[in-house]
């Protein structure tokens, strides 16, 4: 099955690039309510679901063993742009939890954020893996290994005991067996499972449940501090902030998967070509195609829908824009 | 018509995500010697027709009467990283022609090259429009307005002088007449034609022709110094380095545009998506798949046609790897 076009990039007055790809909405029961490409076809999630890798860190009782905040938890679940707070926030879990720095397995990155990255290099200061987009995450999973009463080294590995309680919950979520599926390595060393779209969006219906405790305090905590979950100036920060109903998160390579609990739906979508500018513009298509919003919440959406392109003097040259399918 | 999967990048034991994409080799006669995808499709060639551009600061005269060097040449050629071997040659060709830097109509951003880039920043240096990829380009048509006694300012517009000889001598070597083309408005600021990648196939055969005198000089030219067209690790440099009968150039948004003068080829290739690691895998397949080439030359494009790809801690997670079609 060949995916349709989902996003397009103009040029004056014509279509300079196109992006393929897939996706899926889909209920609590099951029910696929809007679907467009090959949805069976198992992708990789990446970041995307970080809120079902946090999962264990509060059904374990971890987050309130080390005193997790909010901001705590919403980062926990974040691709962030290694903005001061954003480490600030990571520095503060690794601490609750009694894990130093050293611990990470995540690798080091320059910052995201550009004004972040220039103030380390104006300062002489390397960058460090509490600066990777994932050092929430990884504090969340090292303060796992501590309430697992697990040794922390090796945390990152496919049998260790942190891995193997966020793969039981996922597999439970998605309704698929993980052990079947294929796995490989994500940027940050993590395990990430090849999933069919349909489950991932399955999953998120699922985890939006009001029943789901550990998921309800996941979702009021990134409500509460969309800030903490991507930063300045990023595509699920300023959409989460426009409209606070809607609960989503990027992943590498095109993904997307969000949750819309007042509707009770999971939407998954991945871009063939793994193109983020698709990737953003797409998902706010789905999103903004699905009669579950007020019209202000449908406006907002619309917006994100597209965007102009500028070149180097801020000319406007052409449009990043997700189809109407 | 659907361009076929031209390159494609796995992760663990499956493929994570593919790009499509159509390419045409055609000899200096206009015979499509390999082709795949809709090769008749417009598409903007944007920065891999830079040779082009610089055609007529040859033929005008510019180049032999501001003395430019070979080195200054190919840095006419370029998509530079910025580093300072760069930024020094664009300096040099704006003092020839008589050219302030503040007559740039390129616009600023900092350089490519990330200790460039660093460097600025800790001596708390702007970026400026010389570091700008696209600084050589614009230093020869700058000096090429002086040559044709025309106003220097706005000599990006499409009706300056300067475009209105670029694109006559483009629309000549592609066999079309460019004022009834789709023109857009490049990074630079300078206008760009879209063009079947067929006729930009046949337009590089042309270009390699031993009889183009001001073709043979800028190839010569690029030959003895492919670190000015791109820079520290990049691709142009590189693959020119190894196969030095290569004339090769990329383009924004997944182009590729290359010449091989000993075989009398033109070769043209467009990613769909416009992912630049899609398109520099893809034009290795391409290459490495011509009967043109001592065994030697083979392997070394064969090199160029897929890479690891590592994570944040340099595990080698996947591949980013050409096909063969």
């Amino acid at each position: 099955m060949i995916n349709p076009v989902i996003a397009e990039v103009t040029r004056g007055d014509i279509v300079e690039s196109r992006h393929r790809g897939a996706y899926a909405v889909v209920d609590r029961a099951g029910h696929v309510v809007a679907a467009e490409g090959g949805i069976a076809a198992a992708v990789y999630p990446r970041s995307a679901i970080k809120a079902f890798q946090c999962l264990p860190v509060i059904e374990s009782g971890a987050a309130d063993h080390f005193g997790f905040t909010d901001e705590e938890i919403a980062l926990c679940c974040s691709s962030h742009n290694g903005e001061p707070e954003h480490v600030r926030v990571a520095r503060s879990m690794l601490a609750k939890g009694g894990n130093a720095e050293s611990l990470y397995e995540c690798g080091a990155h320059w910052p995201y954020f550009e004004e972040a990255r220039f103030a380390l290099v104006r300062h002489g200061e390397p960058c460090a893996a509490v600066h990777n987009n994932c050092s929430g995450k990884h504090a969340g999973m090292l303060a796992l290994a501590r309430q697992l009463g697990a040794d922390p080294h090796g945390y990152v590995g496919l049998d260790h005991p942190v891995q193997q309680a966020i793969a039981k919950r996922i597999g439970e979520l998605c309704d698929i067996d993980l052990s079947q599926q294929p796995v490989g390595v994500d940027g940050c060393s993590v395990p990430t499972w090849a999933i069919p779209l349909k489950n991932l969006a399955l999953a998120f219906a699922r985890f939006s449940d009001p029943q789901n405790k550990a998921a309800r305090r996941i979702i009021e905590a990134v409500r509460a501090h969309p800030f903490m979950v991507a930063g300045t100036g990023d595509f699920d920060t300023l959409i989460m902030e426009a409209v606070p109903r809607l609960f989503i998160k990027t992943g590498a390579e095109g993904v997307y998967c969000a949750a819309i609990p007042h509707a009770g739906l999971g939407i998954a979508l991945k871009v063939d070509d793994g193109a983020a500018r698709a990737a953003e513009v797409g998902i706010a298509a789905v999103l903004a195609g699905l009669d579950v919003w007020t019209p202000e919440e449908k406006a907002a959406l619309e917006r994100f829908r597209h965007h102009d392109l500028a070149n180097w003097r801020r000319i406007e040259v052409g449009e990043v824009r997700g189809l109407r399918l």
